[in-house]
């Protein structure tokens, strides 16, 4: 189950350690530019390494295109990207020692002996690499229809930001947040934010956080019941995102605590037009895009990977053991995760628009 | 993309006034016994017109089995089950008024002039029926290989109770729940959520809530990487059922709260089985079942439905206007829903243990 | 796999001797005009028991559509459609003896003990019957845009005709050749064949065939690389038809004796369209059409049913034994074949249009 | 439509000119052994320019594992293999000219202005080179079970050797031939073969011929009703290698001539196995195998590119002209697509296995 799709696929492969890894997307149609510096930032946002909050590891994340793209423009067939492993140092890892929070144990259970536990293989948040490049594709394909996708981090750890659903959401406002070193509405509280990560780290410890995306200028009609409702695309798509947890669209939970009468969004025209005056439902009704943003919100758990002593069982022994993993590593990968989540969506809205 | 699943292939039909409603289930194996009886009593907890809490529109819901049951056994080939519709007053409907909350507006955008919007036609939450009934032989597929998936009611409105997560989950816990007629874990809590569904019927509005499900006895190493993850499997699944916006898996949003020393599930062994001490992660590392219970939650919109008068389009003159739907409604639908999370569930679970 | 096609999709179920077998067709678009006369007309193509030439098996084949249709148009969403078995005779089956060239021991072998053996259960040639009516949708879905889908029967034993590739094609000849009780191009060679036909029927035996089809008014440019050709399309959906053993496109078998400055069709132009002036490669290069019609013929095997004593085992005592057929059967069911063989690439082509 | 199989999945990408072409394959399991050095022979089989018969583009076709192998043996995730094009003079192509008996002007069809047109683009010979990879991988998975895949030339052109229906199959002959760099079963016959193919070169013209394949080994059982026939399956796969105009399973065609007791199979036991005397029907009833050896042949037409002046269309002026066609070409390619035909039946019968 490493394609996705119907109409357009996408296709995964790669391990942490291994030589390479990439995408392989099928379904974008011919004469497309595509604009390679747009996806390299794309790339920059996911990449490790580039500040304080990060860990260390270093990859240059370049892609290289091998087919599907002829004198710049798509050419209609498939499109294979693929990035090398540079930055491999496989002693780190023990794989008797199973990791807490992370695929280790599933991973042999699924693949017996043979699973390739290094960094965690096919698991690996790396992974996330390929689903820019592919995602950054689908953006620029969505923008020429006027579709534009963008996201900002709403919470980190007990630091919450207001929703974009109290925004007025434009194209602007969206890419002016997203080209932010640290996508946020309101920088204070992105500092706030940025605090929490530090003081995690400092604790040798880390936390999680809530990403919300939008997705402007859609055309109502999109998606197909019973499905492959727009919900059903994007939310099947999230959660191959590693950490993330839970998802929800509009008001989501928060409308357990509401009525009827408050939920139900009431339709307005102004005579040729017809909209929604508020859009508790996340631009969605029966799985179906109304014209309204598509607007959902992720949580993602803390990493996983932490610098404490952590109960384990080491799995040579069958044996109740103690776990350090070594290296520094990300006390929060929110930061990260939100270009994952623009381009993953894009991808999804992508097919919605295609079924 | 009526059609859900890769392995096992689920293909849902059906209008809500049509002649009829069903479904097409492929890819259970030969050789197991159907029980009748049992998938009656599913039909049963999902059927409308029980009590006062729901709609007075009473459906039979008598499936009639076409197809690939053979002696009282599944024959290996598809199983096509049936449902007549008999209570079809199509004369309530005045397709120019959109109603708020629900598809009629996203259903013309999608099919035009052609869509079938008597009582919301193929969007109507009537078609659950044919899932119950699938989900109701997958349940007896698992319930072979020793697992149970069951349900809750784990909110309504602004009366909440317990998680799974806090409890012992065993099969007959599980299955004790699902038996009652309002399925909580704690009578008192239930009888409070059904003063909140009674409240908001006498207030002609309506209440939404949380369902909670488990399933367990499940093996470590279902589901599959990247795009197959249990997650993502069950989200898609989940997002098909009307109404539902939102899921989580384990703790879920709540763990944006947490940090990584808190939400890591540490691992433990009894000399032979390894397992996790605490379950934050609701049963799933990596995408692949970790051999604990998988749990998540969803969160169950209010009812569109309401018998107030609400602002809306006409669509055929393209003018503000108000509609005021006509007819007796069931005033929250959590309580029907459980049954189709239970059964959806199932349905999932099986794919991931198959691919 | 009881699921063809990805953008179009069939899903077929059903057993000759269970309650019912048919279809569920998801993909047509909203707003065509369902001639349901028609549909009856292709129905009686296929049905047994017409005349002197096949099974005296006497089945209504009346299709009930019970979703999918709202006033007389397709509403988009998933069409059903179902058949009653009414003439189920199921005391003529002893399971243990194999019947040669049926499969009945790779029945067993696929689904073991719970095979439902009666008439062949889900192998059985009935299970056409479906198909024949979701091809003859998918016929007045490709008429609406001018494309035409006929067929001829090319061989029967030792009788041979002329071939669609040496005619012009036109959409009223094509029509004049499927209206015709026993479908040739030239009668006098189609008394022939009945000979053929009915002189295997007084010596107990069955002859098989050659059935020609073509399709006219296809724009060019429908299929897609690399396992999409319009071939592979064609041939997976007609090696699913009983009896179907070999598949050529335009010249096939025959190119083998020519030579590549033969077999290349040449282009040329009027000044406006661009076309070939011969059409071996049967309208498609590259597995994509290129506005010739396309052309292919089938080869069907003589029925394997004949009321001869054969040569098999018996699988209780796992004992060479002989077995001698009861009943009467189709000599040959090449005549009956022909529509299901239309009707199958209509679907085909539709799903070459849409991907 | 570049990706093929439901439970193997096979993804192709690349064209003749670009950077590189590959393949995805995902589905195989765990734990298999990857024989590099086999699957160097393979792709040395398919190789152009190793003698006088072929085209002189030399091509290393070295392949590159960059996913789903760890420490030689696969780790279950997706093997990505990739090819650099290294021999690419895009020099010599003129788009407006329509080479007759290719994919020129379907492509542009398809794909617009946009098309790859270099070398044919996706749509060029040279995209069989990962099919070999991902089918000598499927070869090595089906030789683990003891089941083998092997072909031989059964025509070129005027030119016909024995069937190996008329032959005793055994693992040992099939591996015989397949290591003949002409693969013929007798010898003679294939310096015949060789001759025509060197008379077409002199004569600036091309010949195709057959290829017959066979699978021994296979268990009775493998394949699915009702559109998962191992005929439906091999067949999309086969008509997606360029060239292949017809397929026939068993006698094929030659059914057409025989009566019902002549090609049905009957069934015998020695007291433990059962099996069928003959073999008309190819090792196949019903769509799934019966254990006896699935035996097909394949329709390959004269390579297109001849260095003949051919009529043909100026598509810039809409104008009749001639082209001439610059370079050395393959007068015939039947012998290096024999290897294609087997890696792609192992594709498909692994898939037979799977699902």
């Amino acid at each position: 189950m490493n394609t996705w799709g119907s109409k357009l696929k996408v296709s995964i492969f790669g391990e942490s350690h291994g030589n390479g890894i990439g995408v392989v997307l099928d379904g974008i149609p011919s004469g497309l530019h595509i604009d390679e510096e747009q996806i390299r930032r794309e790339m920059q946002r996911r990449a490790p390494g580039r500040d304080k909050l990060s860990t260390p590891r270093k990859e240059a994340d370049e892609v290289e295109i091998l087919s599907g793209v002829f004198d710049g423009k798509t050419s209609g067939t498939p499109i294979c990207g693929i990035i090398r492993n540079t930055n491999t140092r496989s002693r780190d890892y023990t794989p008797n020692l199973l990791r807490p929070g992370h695929a280790d144990f599933t991973g042999f259970q699924k693949y017996g002996a043979f699973h390739d536990y290094r960094g965690g293989g096919h698991f690996s948040g790396r992974i996330t690499a390929p689903l820019v490049f592919a995602g950054a594709i689908a953006k620029q394909a969505l923008a020429q229809d006027g579709i534009t996708v963008g996201s900002h981090i709403k919470a980190i750890h007990k630091v919450a930001e207001q929703s974009f659903l109290d925004c007025e959401l434009t194209d602007a406002f969206l890419k002016e947040i997203s080209e932010k070193a640290f996508p946020v509405i309101c920088d204070e509280k992105g500092e706030e934010m940025q605090k929490e990560i530090l003081s995690a780290a400092a604790d040798k410890n880390s936390v999680g956080g809530i990403i919300e995306c939008a997705v402007t200028g859609l055309t109502p009609g999109l998606g197909s019941p019973f499905f492959g409702s727009v919900e059903s695309l994007i939310s099947s798509m999230m959660f191959s995102i590693p950490a993330v947890k839970g998802i929800e669209f509009g008001r989501g939970f928060e409308m357990c605590g509401m009525t009827g009468i408050e939920t139900n969004d009431p339709f307005e025209t102004d005579g040729e037009r017809i909209y929604t005056t508020t859009n508790n439902n996340g631009g969605i009704n029966g799985g179906i895009t109304n014209g309204m943003p598509v607007v959902f919100s992720l949580a993602v758990k803390p990493t996983p990977s932490i610098a404490r002593e952590q109960k384990t069982v080491d799995t040579d022994k069958i044996e109740n053991t103690v776990i350090e993993i070594k290296g520094r590593h990300d006390p929060c990968i929110v930061q990260r995760a939100a270009v994952v989540v623009e381009c993953a969506a894009a991808l999804a809205i992508l097919e919605a628009k295609l079924i």
